[in-house]
């Protein structure tokens, strides 16, 4: 791709912006995988994955592969072939890990919901509850779905699960959650999160990053769907070593660690806080703009990527390519049935409030060179009445 | 420094933001300077450096030092002690020149002029008119004051100098305009032009990039101002080999080549219209504020520093802190004589539509913070109406 | 690990040391995976795989993923479950790949071989011979055995296939091959090469590289092997647009087209005979040390690494460990079958006569320290002798 | 310059090999170098850099220049037109001080010694012994004489100055020593250290570094040569704050922290222990060739730099060009008096034992194809000997 002129302004839910000090940290020499003193290097990864996904038993893992991979380790390590599983479909994400599921020879009892609606917790619950016999062997849930900005909350489905008493695993996608969402393995009792690298762990694609309970672990010993580069057995016997099973990608290993650590720096809950608070500046501008988003309800908004609808007689592919060669914006684009009618604007990782009135600014810009009707500076101004922090006391300046 | 999280918005007139490219052109491993075939790596440099001050009779010189060490070249190699030389002081880096001059041992007839205004190019007529003998034997010249956002016309001065038919030299400080402004090495018949890396060469801080006239090298044969680190004979004779000196900093010649490839592949018209319509939103948003420029007059804006002064009441060391501590933006503070007064905004070097949108809407924010009176939205709409290159025709996006 | 002064020298068969400027592409900001004008950035990618697998008719591949990834995609695409593999076990790596294919469901057909000794070709042909109803679909061949140091000849495993007349696919391990040792795709008939980043693509580990026949493509049809990630009608049918079924790892395929820019530039025969050259150099040494090879004829001295076996007395692992803390040395150690009776020097990818003369040095202070009988220097000297190119004319020194 | 294969061999004194923690120190996206909280950035560099010169009482500098600049800011800040300087020309480095002292327009008291001899300690206690009018004002000394590996006892000069009672400031050149050298600003009573970054500092050239003593700012307020650039009156005055007088190149010196952090983690005494034995065994392989160093006694043999005779009918020029472009090895040439007479290995810096294996390796295939008598790999047989640890009770391989 040919140089643009200044920084792009790079605003699609994942790959995110990489930090600074993570790009640093991930420009290394090549490291001898096998060193005597490599696990000193890796053992403090995975004590910092830990932390991150909020679990002290489960067992976080690190596969060389795209969050995709991980769908895939979550499945075949604990389910066997024609075992059923449960999941609603209510994006792009969701229908991919269905297919998914399919493709790898599970029975997948589907409840397709409208796009822009978050998990149905009480059909689940339903489902389950009629589930007598437990056939039913895992719960699939998208805690974030990419595709329509649609959160949905994680907690109540594992207390539906609980109402029904139903003992099938709970499978969690945190690819677009874990890092800036609340995530709390333990305390929602998850049995497998799926992750990646370049959302909110900040990092280049690269890295699957999931994380097993005990009772995955458990029924990874007996289930038997064919597996072998995935196989969380292999890796988690090898990993207490501090080792691999095959070469590990120890440049973004490198980057977890420098990148988890500004997490926890940082905090977890002020990670959250701090994307909340961001995204409720994207949604006043969405607002300011008499525009809609594809999440129907506030409960389900996301605060990691808001898909916002465009109105009719605008083309979204147009929106996205002009945005792109004129002004180097890269939006996420609508996929599959909400192709060409939204945009989406990723806000998530390593962000602040300049970087988010980049984007609206950018976009207000684009809108209006595509023709749209709004007011001018009205996004942007609304954004800006949400996130100022009037000096006041002038205390944060007077204390330097 | 503590990290910040997300990136920074360095809208400080110099250093500006590198490109990518230029970073990573930098990031090289040390080279042997008197490599055998190390002209191969360096003669293409200077060819560059010919074109972007267009020249084709100048000679092009990179020391190790800052912009300020080529002023200082430019005087002691050309001048000798108890020289004259005619000089406009209208802002904080003219002044710093004039005060140089003076303790370098030149006599320095200065005009003073009101900062915000430009050269007052009929005063430096009349003086040259009236220096019947010649003592005056240079005029130095701030293309552009970036204290206080004031570029002024070295074609007219040019054309001044030729009315009062004075042979003094010519000294240009283009330190904030080459690269960025129209600055024409031959086409004015500039004797020493005094640049730096850190600015539209995009590169950072270390190199002091200036051009000498044949006039210019011939009077260095005879100054006799005491100078070796600065002393462009050997500078000039040892370059024309392809070697330096002494030991140069070859990473930043590396970016060198890259940043000015950049901007020819640009083109230096392209870059100087880009620069004008950047500038122009910068200086819609202004106004929409309700905000006066330091800069007095619409000839003498800039097209690479915006100076905003600040109303009554509002206090700029305040306001500078608190954009930097609260959101990470860095602007240019009022120095000197305007100390207090305004906030200075770079937008030179690599720079595009959405960081303008960024740095505007940041202000807003800053703006509003510091309970300043202005209706939010409104700078950056009407920079978005300077800016909005309609889709029309679409001729650009279909043209994929 | 805490910092080494000086640089270490990384000598394992991989990780290889990464060429500056190949580190330098993959060292970017994250980029839009989904733009529109992506595929001018991945298809020149996969018409330089093509080059390097010298192959018209096959199709490259590339998966986030290490080189066993690459097993599996080779196994689970082409077979289905209970199909018949022949395979020769000689080493740790060909070790692992049976496990691999017993594990996902294939039987196996196994032919042990001593460690040190190639693959058997007459005993493949003869096998292929006897298997009239031509149950072996596969016949998985491991072109160099990193394990033991030890090349094979595919082009002779071809005609003894071609020989018996059999249609098994012909699979071939050349992860620490391809882009180093001659691999001829097309006219060795290979159905499947399986590859990685971190070997002769000179790039840090995190893709899984291979090549796909025309054959092997049509039989991805109807196998039916579970498998998803890995499925290669997926990656193949969205790489022909320049795009990715899920995140591709960006900053490694910017690395990868630059090193395999490199490897053409430089033309894979002179790559094949420079690493011919200084594999020379490293044997001489050895034999100049009065020790052997783990591999027991000439005909399978492997040019990517040399597995050096250690005198009785001499234990590998202290060995190993002594270079590694007390020099920052990175040997490959004995694996399984060989563990603490040898070392291993990789000597492929981005690798010219200083470094191997470091690594030779380097070892022969080492073997000195473990008090190891051998003439000081002998093993160096026989390396010069092996590598120098007398002046003579001067030709080369002339030419500049 | 074309890319060479595998890493080049840069054995030059200087600049050195950057380590790679500092080389990703450096690359770094541009700082506000007049941020609020830049003085919590500087403030530690020099705190690092007053434990480097083993001062509490100098006061450290740093300028955007080569080391070049610092021996000129040292004569122009310290004295005044006419004033008269004792200084030795024993090799390239000292000769262009002595130059440079002369058309800066001081009296230079030039004692030329044959090169290959250090500092003529006496000769300068006779000088100053005489000079009972103390109209010599400074020694100028140059610690390591790079051009010839040369290192003078800077604490004998020290005595023999005392002994003749003299007030002559002491300015030592330790461009090539500081950070790899035993170098004592406090004890040895130095008034100017010189120095640079590209050699101990482990740093790309662009910094001149220096440290002036209390009784060197005293002479700076009267001295009246013409100075600004290099006025280190400015330039302290501003430094005590946490910045600078013009635009300091931030990403050295945030390199430059990193650099003397290691160098101080390390220890002074550790790195200059480290030197002597590293040096020590390029001086065995010196022997082992039976070729003399131009260092004449070995009192003075540098351990930074080793400068190696070449027999007759052995062009220096031909062997530093065909080590260069048949293996990309970086020799110091011959320079002046001693061109083409021999060739210099740089042994400062980030150096470890394979390093100094790998140069001496190179040296002799390079003798070996320039048809040089010698026995092949008698140097580094004698080099081997010289840094064997024999592994004994095994007791750092026990350790880990």
């Amino acid at each position: 791709m040919t140089r643009f002129i200044g920084t792009r302004a790079l605003f699609i839910p994942g790959p995110t912006n990489v930090p600074d000090a993570v790009r640093r940290a991930i420009d290394l020499p090549q490291q001898d995988m096998r060193a005597p003193d490599f696990a000193s290097f890796t053992l403090p990864i995975f004590e910092n994955l830990k932390k991150v996904f909020r679990t002290e038993t489960g067992t976080p893992v690190v596969f060389p592969s795209s969050g995709t991979g991980l769908w895939e380790a979550a499945l075949t390590n604990c389910l066997s072939p024609g075992d059923r599983v449960l999941v609603a479909r209510f994006g792009q994400f969701s229908h991919l890990w269905v297919d998914m599921a399919e493709r790898l020879g599970f029975e997948v009892e589907c409840i397709d919901v409208e796009w822009g609606r978050g998990i149905p917790i009480e059909q689940i619950e339903e489902a389950l509850s009629q589930d007598r016999g437990h056939a039913i062997k895992a719960v699939l849930a998208t805690q974030n779905e990419t595709a329509t900005g649609v959160a949905s909350d994680i907690g109540e489905l594992r207390a539906a699960m609980d109402r029904a008493a139903h003992p099938a695993l709970l499978m969690v996608d945190g690819v677009s959650a874990v890092g800036s969402l609340e995530h709390r393995f333990d305390d929602w009792r998850i049995d497998v999160t799926v992750s990646g690298s370049q959302k909110g762990f900040m990092l280049p694609a690269g890295l699957g990053i999931g994380c097993f309970s005990e009772k995955a672990l458990t029924a990874a010993e007996s289930a038997w769907s064919r597996r072998c580069y995935f196989d969380v057995r292999d890796m988690v016997a090898i990993n207490q070593t501090g080792y691999f099973p095959y070469t590990p990608p120890t440049n973004l290993l490198a980057g977890l660690k420098v990148a988890t650590d500004m997490l926890l720096d940082e905090g977890l809950d002020a990670v959250t806080a701090r994307h909340h608070r961001l995204a409720g500046a994207v949604r006043a501008a969405v607002a300011g703009w008499g525009l809609q988003l594809c999440a129907q309800e506030a409960r389900w908004h996301s605060d990691t990527v808001s898909a916002v609808m465009l109105p009719e007689g605008t083309d979204g592919g147009a929106f996205i390519r002009h945005a792109y060669f004129e002004y180097g914006i890269s939006y996420g684009a609508g996929l599959s049935k909400v192709a060409g009618k939204l945009f989406r604007i990723g806000h998530l990782g390593d962000l602040n409030e300049t970087m988010v009135l980049q984007i609206l600014g950018a976009t207000e810009l684009v809108m209006r060179d595509m023709g749209m009707a709004f007011e001018t500076g009205s996004g942007v101004a609304a954004a800006i009445e949400h996130l100022s922090r009037p000096v006041g006391g002038g205390l944060k300046v007077a204390a330097e």
